[in-house]
Parts: C-alpha cells; structure tokens; sequence
C-alpha cells in the first residue's frame, strides 16, 4: 500500500528525494555500509523499487555520491561580491562546514577515488576542478590568483593540503580550535602564491 | 641448474637480492603490474623459488613496497650538517628525485593505502612519519619548525601538498620546471610557518 503523498511525486522527484535521503545517511557511513538495504528500510520502501530507481548498487552509488559533490560545489560557492580574500575566507568555512558535517562519506569519496574506482575517480576529480576553478575566475574585483601554469600547480598542491588538513583535523583535532585551521586555510593559499611571486 | 655464485647466497641474501630487484622494477610499473611471474622471469629463477622466498603474492608486494619505502627515508635522508632550510632543501631536492625516478611504484603505493589496503596503508604511514618527523628533530642549529600540535597538522598538510606537487607535475609538468618546483617545495613550508607564528 503506497500512501497518496508518495504516489503524487513523479518518478523523477522521487529519485531525487531519494538521492537526498542517500546524502543525509552517508554523512555518517562510508559508501561501502550505504547498501540498498539500508535505503530502502529508511526511505521505507521496497528493495525493488530502489532497483527500478537506479539500476544496481554500483550505480545507486555513483548517483548519491554525485549529488553529494553537487552540494559540495554549491554550498561552497563564494559569495559574488567582496575582496578576492574574503570570498576565498568564506569558501574554505563552508568547505571546513561540509566535511566536519560529512565526515564519512567524503572520506569513503576521497578513499574511493584515490584507491582506483573509476567511477568515484571522475566525480572526485570534476568535484575538485569546480572548487579550484573558482579560484582563477575573474570578477570586477579581479582573480584570487593570477593564472599561470605555475599558480594552477601551487592551487591544486593547496587544494591536496587543506583536504589533508580538514581530514587530519575532524579525524583528531589535537588541540587545534576550528578558528585556528580556518585561519592556517585561508592565509596558507596567499602565503603559497607569495613565494612564487614575491612583491 | 643452479650456478655456482647464486649458491654461494645465503637465503637471507638472496631474499635481499630480490628484493632490490622488485623496488627496480616497481619504477616503471605498478605493484599490479609486478606479478611473481615478472620477477621469476626478471630473475632468472622459478617461480616455486620465488613464493619459498615470499609465501604469496600479496607477502612479496608487501616486502617489496617495505623495501621501497626504507629506500625512501634513506635517499632522503637531510644532512646531518647545516642550516635547517639547507637540510630541508636538500632532502625536499632528493624526494623530488625518488619519486621522479620511481613514479609508477610511487603512484601505486599513495593509490593502494589511501584506498584501503591496510597493509600498503601502514608502510605509508610509516614512512610518512619518517619523513616529517625530522623536521621536528633538534640538532645543535635548532629545528626546522617548532613542534606543536599546530605545526604537526601543518606538516602534514604540506606532506600532502609535497606528494600532490611532485605527482602532478611528473604526470604533466606543464612548463614547470624542475627549479621551480623544488623553489616552491622548499619555501612553502616556512611560509606556512610563517602563517600560523608570524614574526
């Protein structure tokens, strides 16, 4: 019996809502306890119909996982207007916001993607370019970085340490206030650029 | 037939032997693609021989990505003389060189451990903690950087950086110089000191 909220979404929006619900629980699991089963008893529907939805589990997955760079790219997004510096400032708060929230399932992305899984490999990598483009795009109040081959290099070396750093920290954060790592996120990057272009 | 210097070896040695002869061919190939068949043929020896020496395939990599790694922390290893940015710059020079030279069995090594193989896992931690902890070690001319809780997840972070550098750039240099990249290696980590304690 399907009660009449749920037969009134169309398929589409029920995927949707469905990918969400896969967004919420793998903030606290890995991909790997995210299984079918565990949809299905919180979406409290049948095994059978997240099959119809998606597929396999492999592609389930990928869909989830995508969604949740999705949200990633969107809730990082800096502000369209301020000082170069402080956009990237609250960025990087909304990064260090994202993983803290997100823990596991960010880490099972960033270990799925790094171990070989193909499929992961290209979300995570596409995740990445979103994050870091937005570094060389240009407004009226100029780039965050100017664009050479060298400062992309320097951008996506950064962009390794403060996903380590972000890790590092939520996994034990020894100390070190959460106001502490945003500051060492925000100033590391000019600091990077300066030693490649001093002045 | 079994020539007569091989069975001068002891065991231990010629264990050793082949050893040395997996980290050789692990430069140009992944651990996947370093089978006991490859090193029965690379060594001239059967492949019974080969799983006596080892047990199993996954034993051999192990021994052989161990074997790598100690090659690692001891190619790297910085003066034991000098300023503490001339060591730190020579040792970052040497790391650049490791892993130029021996980038597929780098690669295979960062991909294996950070995507769940807990022994490759354990052999990387490991030899990372090798590597940044001297940057910690006093000597008579001070440390590199003051051991705090702050400056431990900084280096870390840097490490990560380091690796991402050096990957990338061995992947697709880009117009970047081999000079360039060891000026960024070297500088960034006093700048991102520099950030967390200005002065």
């Amino acid at each position: 019996m399907t009660s009449p909220a749920r037969t009134r979404l169309a398929p589409d929006e029920r995927r949707s809502q469905l990918l969400d619900l896969g967004v919420r629980l793998l903030a606290t699991r890995s991909l790997d306890e995210l299984s079918i089963d565990v949809l299905a008893e919180e979406a409290g529907i049948s095994r059978g119909l997240l099959y119809h939805y998606f597929g396999n589990k492999h592609a389930f997955h990928e869909a989830v996982v995508r969604r949740a760079a999705d949200d990633l790219i969107a809730q990082t997004a800096p502000p369209v207007e301020g000082e170069p510096l402080e956009r990237l400032r609250v960025s990087v708060t909304a990064y260090v916001d994202y993983v803290t929230a997100n823990y596991e399932g960010y880490l099972s992305l960033v270990k799925g993607a790094a171990g070989g899984n193909d499929a992961l490999r290209e979300i995570y990598e596409e995740a990445r370019s979103a994050l870091t483009d937005r570094i060389f795009r240009e407004d009226a109040r100029g780039q965050i970085v100017a664009d050479t081959p060298t400062t992309r290099l320097l951008v996506r070396g950064w962009s390794a340490m403060a996903e380590e750093l972000v890790l590092s920290w939520r996994a034990e954060p020894a100390g070190v206030s959460r106001e502490e790592l945003l500051a060492i996120l925000a100033a590391s990057l000019p600091a990077l650029v300066e030693v490649i272009a001093p002045g």
